[in-house]
């Protein structure tokens, strides 16, 4: 609708992770991740931005507060994913392979009940300046 | 439609601001805008990115040409903004809170009249590099 | 729909192109690319950005294989036009004006037949960090 | 001394300024400062890359602690500048001309007190993406 | 000296351009320059970072007016070589290989002549965001 | 001296650590480590910038070709920490804290004896986008 305004703020955390599918054998799992099922580990610094669509408020000129999304994004996701090993630190990723796909669906599902059901929800993720992913698409 | 394509331009000015609502009083405006309230303004380095959406020029292969876009964004955008105080320099805001939101509506407003009517138009506009808009949405 | 994630790739090429259109007189040429029409060419860092849309397989956890879907646009893209003069070296240009809206098209027909056809495609191309196109819009 | 290694630490700041010479006329201040000389100021998003460059600690590993580095940048810097009005709001400027330079030397005279005596500093302050400056030189 | 300030000013241009050394083989020119010896050229979008450094003038708080050094580097640099062949449109380099460590010393060589000789000069050249080159070390 | 020219290349690599000191306690680790001592690591996406200087050769114009001193950089440090844990998966870390300054110096001692005496080299290493370091200083 055209008098909907998006505001994008754009928030980072460091993690570790591996990837892996722990149905498959060792052999399966480097064949398909190679580099990426590293046993030790390896990690990324993420990069999030986080896209909320409405209508600004008459009063403010705001859609949201960005502060408070800032807050938000912190509470809900860096606080709960950054200096972490996603595989061994976090519910969400004990039993779900953490590659970016999963990461971007998850941050979503955390974020999107804490908004009001008015604002829209978009979350990209880059797990490096060359690879990045985004939900919904 | 399959054969249109999406041309942007990116462009800038810098400018000073102070977000409040005049029917308000001061703590509320404090409580509200917090810092953004300084009544002697702050400022940023306005960055400005143009979509024209259409089909390309069969002759030329343009959509549009990207120096007479630029053109048209310097005489309509730039020279109105840039290296001014938008609350008491400008018309546009001289009753309108220059949130990002309002700021973004407000020169999609001065472009869409200057652009031919089979062209789209989208503006997006950062006001840091973390926190950033778009209009429409 | 809303299972669907999008994963994005980044790649870049470097080449020379000259912009102009055979039919025309030079002045007209000139009257139009300006610059563009040097007849010795220029160059640019065309970096390129390749967007995927799919649903995740759920063994993976992948749209597509990050690491595949580069080694695509190497084969198909990066190999065909990099270090090349887009005019005199690749038959897509020879009689095709290398304007960024008409690469970006070339570049989307030449990796669409390559990828399932249950994954949608779109391409973005910085001919420079101020112009940019993307197909389909 | 080839045992010292260099860390850095970027931080940002938003203010307002404006560049006069109080000595002058205002045409004077026009031809010199032109734009940057609206008396209603304009603003800048300040982006601030603090150098330290010492002996790690062979215990920690740390030059210095860049959390700690970080704290104070932001309790002698950033507290001080951000969201203000360099001319109107600090006592810094109040009698100095708030141009890259000067704001410069301003930050490295607050910043060299508070560290070691034995760490070299050097301070980077980007007015913009294209115009930034570095003290000492 | 302690008083001195470092101000830079970042431009950019795009030019075609070949490698290779006209003593030599077709066979050695492939072998020492590869893709970069393509006799049809290829292009890059060059950025470009000028460091002057110098005390401020105490009656406007300038090392040099940005504005200045701006057209100064237009007026010698970007005029000369935007939009050009480097071998075939460009005196500079009629006889001298167009690596990026030779087009950074005729910038130089440009530029050092027009600024006051109290001042200092170097130049920082990018030919992709991978590879850079600056002069004098 | 005056001929000579730097040259720099850009890589980048992947990997997990965790910061601390084995002889010290847990308490003090996490006083001193904070979040950067999770005992199941966290990660960064590492930027590597190697900057190394000397008289172009005559005959190509070239310091160094990058083409070789980014395989080099691959083939030494690349290859070694890319897609690793540095405190479980590399010797130069068993024993050595893997802070920013100890990896840069450590990436320094593995280039040194791979490049030309007659050549300069620095190295700095961005641990993130705001936390970054450089040997020697």
């Amino acid at each position: 609708m055209a008098e909907k305004v998006a505001v994008f703020r754009k928030e980072h955390f460091n993690a570790a992770h591996r990837l892996y599918n722990k149905q498959w054998s060792d052999e399966k799992n480097d064949a398909v991740f190679g580099l990426c099922n590293n046993p030790n580990y390896h990690g990324h610094n993420y990069e999030l931005i986080i896209k909320v669509v409405g209508e600004p408020d008459p009063e403010t000129g705001y859609v949201i507060d960005l502060k408070q999304l800032s807050e938000l994004i912190r509470s809900e996701v860096i606080y709960r994913f950054d200096h972490k090993n996603l595989n061994l630190d976090t519910k969400e990723f004990a039993d779900l392979n953490p590659t970016a796909e999963n990461i971007v669906k998850v941050i979503y599902e955390l974020l999107r009940p804490r908004l009001d059901s008015r604002l829209q929800l978009w979350v990209r993720l880059f797990e490096t300046e060359r690879n990045f992913v985004e939900y919904p698409a």
